[in-house]
């Protein structure tokens, strides 16, 4: 069992503190903020399933006054940990990291750090075996992350030369009241980063593409125009879809009309928050384009990097060598796959 | 123990399942539903924790050709049944109501069906005595049920003489693409229904309001201007409305910025679907206006009328003849005050 | 003929500038801003119907590197003109005032500065008198002037004795992208600050009221719950709004089936950027709350100050000693009532 | 001066009749519709500047009802009309043809109508000739107007072999509310018509595409992943669409940030509606992706067609038989390129 940490408990650290304590193999020190917020309001109001570690004495203060429960500073809490998932916001991680250096904790950032944070610019599926026994690691941002675990799969497939991406991009998160747009599309400055940074990750593909950002909350809408080295039919893309345990094909036909559908489909199933790990792709969007194949891929950008952030954890501490057994336990203690 | 039987698994339908399979006094029977949702597929995913029944045979090939595991025909689980929660489309509970008379068995519907279908309009906390034995309730709307518990609550402390409420309506649920607004508020004639059911309610007071459909999908927002018969402060208001478990006091600085807010917490909470069954009213709104008594409601339209719904069933049944003492149970079984 | 500059061609501006233009006993000197903005752009691609002043050196470099005309500094322009109507941000109002002060220039703020900037805080419509030969006036907000132009009309009939408002304000301007809201209603703390300038403007009314923000731009939404003073029928109401040239009544059954109905008739009237001066009141939402009188109104935020500005210049320059000549006269130019 | 009739004043009608109204080689004889809508109450407004009639004697009636000046019943105004633009409701201009027939009328159909209501599916700028002298056209649906204009302008420069498109459809106009979306994106099979379509006009291409509807009104956005016969540089691209009449060139540091800022700024100009009749493109979204040239474009959905329906009209009436003088000529009569 290793000792993970999680300094951050908003969006992305409250999935993340969730999704290692699912893991039978990693105990949960605790979570560490530096802020009451809601998120750290509804923990009160759970019961503290998770020991809160105060950033500092003035969060530590802030948190009493408000009536919740402290387990102790930050600072404690790194000398129980083996390695901390960093969740705080874009910028603060960065800072962040000379603390876990003091004191030889190993650390995983998010995607909204620079890139130079890390040693490694990290995803579970697409190149494990470069994060092995890294003192410092950065996720891919939601975007890429969902965008290459598909080209990703089909690289493996058929080889990719190049991909071309439209990112229609969720503006806010649901209950975000510090960003939005209001019946407005926004364009961004081509390539977009996602392109950017894919390239990164799977160096022997070129990629570009165009983001748009659209004044909705609940996922992320990608089409990919994929090159292939070997010629690939819409029914071997399927396949090879379908043989992902973090990929969802799902139809028009049985109700998934768009992102929203996806929302709902992941509360109905009584996720928590109405969460869901995998992408999905419709099936109804494959198509071929002379020899390129064109699909679209849903994001839900809350969630999707748990499980590469997980997988992070494994190579981090070297508790898994191989990739692939690594990313299935991480599938298996999340239930991904199990629907199938 | 009385066994119920929820028709029409849909929005509704899915809570009040959950919400019936809380009770420690009642048994679901099970669910009934004519069609392959992406809420019955939900069910399936998660392994059938409820009984799905076929409304008819046409259904029940189409659930079996998807692959979804039929427990029987509904006429069958009638049988078993003591009520049925009917939680269809508008219009078509009038129509199951002679099926449930054949079977001789009550019925409680929902607020969509016109009100000439039951022998009662029930509000759990306003006139449950008026449901006692009764065999054909109906609830009152989403809206309505959380404005009448907020002016409920004050009726019994000050005495209400008038209500002018305005409504400000989530046009669509999230997952909803049947219906919705794009950029456009929309105005209804005015006094809008809810005031007018208020009144079948409540008789004893007057009550007009103007209705507009907002584009948003996370809870109705409603405002209204109480003429109390006996003065009251805003700390008196506070006060009552502190005393009610179904309903919360929630404050901007704590970070309840509006509607989409409380869905945030409830998420956070780790409510299934992210859920609510209390109304919030927002103390930084509780306002004189001479002798008047303006505040704000959020109404979270999805889940707010199951407790009133569950308690229909003990007053139809006649399993607690006390309405205090029904709602407190309904409340204790769906957990509803425990955080306070 | 006076001389009248704007300063500040943002949303406002422009359409203060187009006002003005209109004025048969006014001369618009030109308009002065500091940076090349949309609208800027698209001044020049109109051929500079009006003459632009750069606010400072570097302003008129931009300018001309966009390859924009300049016509000269703002302080040339000062020296031509005998009030300024000042439509730059909140709070550069108040810088600005110094060089009005030094130019021995009049000077009419909008709404979004503090109330100390000016020796009166006015509206055409109810308090004309107040603005008379005064070096500095504020106007009120868009939202706090549509809503004095029907309780002053309301208040000239029958009396007024207070108002509980509920105000659904549009979160941005068509074009926005420096704010918005997605998915989210967001409530501020009563009483909102419409009311107690309502106070203000109208000190023998007592006003409160509750204000949430929705993620709409065509347009606020409110209903005013006013008590009168001597009773009044919905039959009266409707006389005196339609005697109002800045009012117009409107009906579900013709079409306006809300803020965006009155946005798109704008637009097929042809009138410049689908602008309104009139507020509308639905005739279907006035209705009778014991003896309160309930109704909604739409504001259109762009374009509904610019009647009562141009009636400050009136008051300020003591064009016209009695209000309701000089708010004929603003009618009469702008085309107001020539529909009826 | 050939005679025109536009029938249906709706959102399309309206701004075929301005358009028409503003050639220097055509009469409009007036526009006919069945109902009395927004549009034809602001007609009234504005004072009749074009002759009414009316679809048969029930409207006649309800017209006259509603105080709207009535020049006719619609069959006489064909005996005046050499052409008639269609733009009823989908479906309607179908059943309408038998009319047109009887009355020896030719027609142009929007790109509502099935493709077999017209002889010639049409497009002005890439396909003139093939409407010469023809009795019906239909022109493409707004889409692939934008589309055809920007896949056409490239053919014309280097060849193009196959596109992948994907488009993020605005859902509803502004005013719209029979149709919309809330907080959700809606995915279409694949692949779309526009794409289809685009290949009827230009069959030497292979196209296709995905289609996600977004909950915005102003303007769809399209992004192209285009193959070149010939390899073409951004530069040379610029090049091609900077010389093309119905494109606009727009960059983000000119605060062009969407869709948005398309509109506001077509409002600024003062253009009626606030209306464009030119795709913008963005110069920062035109990026390389291998051979492949990538960019995006804005869609203004209300106007877009009218151009190339007019340039109809000079087919079907053979009023010019070179396409590119044709296309000059409507573009001068409109002002299109004028700004440059």
């Amino acid at each position: 069992m290793v000792n993970v940490l999680v300094v951050g408990y908003g969006t992305i650290g409250q999935r993340l503190a969730d999704g290692v304590a699912q893991q039978d193999d990693m105990n949960l020190v605790g979570v560490a903020d530096a802020a009451v917020s809601l998120g750290i309001r509804a923990l009160k109001e759970k019961g503290m399933p998770y020991a809160l570690y105060a950033a500092n004495e003035k969060a530590k203060s802030d948190f009493e006054e408000a009536g919740i429960p402290v387990a102790g500073l930050e600072e404690e809490a790194l000398q129980k940990a083996d390695i901390v998932l960093d969740a705080t916001s874009a910028g603060v991680g960065a800072q962040n990291k000379e603390l876990y250096k003091k004191y030889g904790v190993k650390a995983i950032f998010q995607g909204g750090e620079k890139n130079d944070v890390a040693d490694v610019f990290f995803h579970g599926c697409a190149n494990y075996e470069k994060g092995l026994g890294a003192d410092f690691l950065k996720l891919t941002s939601c975007n890429t992350t969902g965008l290459i675990r598909a080209v990703d799969c089909l690289n493996r497939t058929c080889g990719i030369e190049k991909v071309a991406i439209t990112i229609v991009r969720r503006v806010a998160d649901p209950g975000d009241y510090h960003r939005g747009l209001t019946n407005a599309l926004q364009v961004d400055p081509a390539p977009n980063h996602q392109a950017v940074d894919l390239m990164t990750i799977l160096p022997e593909i070129d990629a570009t593409g165009i983001l748009v950002h659209a004044p909705v909350t609940h996922g992320h809408f990608i089409t990919v125009v994929a090159t292939p080295k070997k010629d690939i039919s819409k029914e071997e893309a399927i396949e090879a879809f379908r043989g992902h345990d973090r990929i969802r094909l799902v139809r028009l036909a049985d109700g998934f009309k768009g992102n929203a559908s996806i929302f709902k489909y992941a509360r109905d199933l009584g996720r928590p928050r109405g969460d869901l790990y995998e992408i999905c792709i419709w099936e109804d969007t494959i198509v071929k384009s002379g020899r390129d194949l064109m699909f679209g891929i849903h994001i839900p950008q809350e969630s999707v990097t748990i499980p590469e952030t997980i997988d992070g954890i494994r190579a981090a501490l070297n508790m898994e060598t191989d990739g692939a057994r690594a990313v299935a336990q991480t599938n298996r203690n999340l239930g991904l796959g199990a629907w199938k």
